[in-house]
């Protein structure tokens, strides 16, 4: 059986190197960043640039009811979202198609419901996010725990709009997953093995 | 390491086989209904009388808010309710002390928390447990679908009610459990080896 999983997740869960050390253990691809380096190769835009436009919800004044039908809009800004979220879906197909992998957030889940992923979803309590956030501080950061909890807030906000805006589900209902991952509390290098198992 | 684990479910979500053959293959006790059984024996009511009391939600006047606050109340039915939860808290302590096991619903999850179980919660989609419900129904039951679909939602109101009143927490939030499973179209007996596996 093709082992295709995805992974949504909160800020400062820990979701991201919970997917690395996954992939690892199971000696299967991973893709997050890498993924956007495929898209800019394909799109010919600069990567940074996708970043950025990825991020960010398609367009912020748009309402998602009139934003799903295309054909009302005409929007610049909204044009090249879409053309970066077809890109995207097109080269996570791609790379789903080519072998088996664990794929960071990006929709992937939704994009690729007919091969039927394993879902996961990777979530933990304010405080323990928090507190992960502030230790994984690079040297030139230099946030307040208050100015963090506002950060992860407005990150989580952000997908929640990009991932409902292009699937219509809500982003971190139980019911979109096959699987949910409370990391409060956890290392996440510690539980890897155990979830691996289970998948392996 | 001890190992607890307490199992919340929605109802026909296939949560209390998955309990049952978590224990089996894991080689632990397991309580649901036995454990009622073992209650009647301390408080010498009748095991169909307080599975009665159990079910329906302590007081189903009484606000959550002001029933939190037990000073307040004077009321039979909320006391004997009081003293039935009272009783199978005593005795689901008891039993993780003894050895480890798998408890099915009762607020094993907050009874138990300075024990750190493992806390699950089984969960599908409304069809899903739908059908699951209509394939397990008695040869003298027959309802139909839309009459079960009915069940289940009086079902778990009531068990998110009873849920909410003595742990002041939300049935089936995520983040008052460990790790939620998603049974939609799964077959529990195929489920379960992987999950012990983590477990195990």
């Amino acid at each position: 059986m093709g082992r295709i999983i995805t992974i949504g997740r909160e800020f400062g869960s820990g979701g991201r190197e919970l997917g690395r050390r996954l992939a690892e253990e199971l000696q299967i691809e991973y893709y997050d960043r890498e993924l956007l380096t495929e898209i800019a190769k394909h799109t010919s835009l600069a990567e940074e640039y996708i970043r950025n436009v990825v991020e960010r919800q398609p367009h912020s004044l748009l309402p998602i009811t009139i934003g799903r039908s295309f054909t009302y809009v005409d929007d610049y800004a909204f044009k090249q979202a879409q053309a970066v979220y077809q890109a995207q879906s097109k080269i996570i197909r791609e790379l789903a198609e080519k072998s088996d992998c664990v794929i960071i957030g990006r929709c992937a889940d939704y994009i690729l419901q007919d091969k039927k992923p394993l879902r996961l979803f990777v979530y933990a309590d304010m405080d323990s996010r928090v507190r992960r956030c502030m230790e994984r501080r690079s040297p030139g950061e230099s946030q307040t725990e208050k100015e963090m909890k506002k950060q992860i807030q407005t990150v989580d906000k952000n997908r929640a709009r990009y991932y409902e805006f292009y699937t219509g589900l809500k982003w971190g209902d139980k019911l979109n997953y096959d699987l949910c991952i409370n990391t409060t509390d956890v290392v996440i290098k510690e539980i890897v093995p155990a979830i691996a198992k289970m998948l392996g």
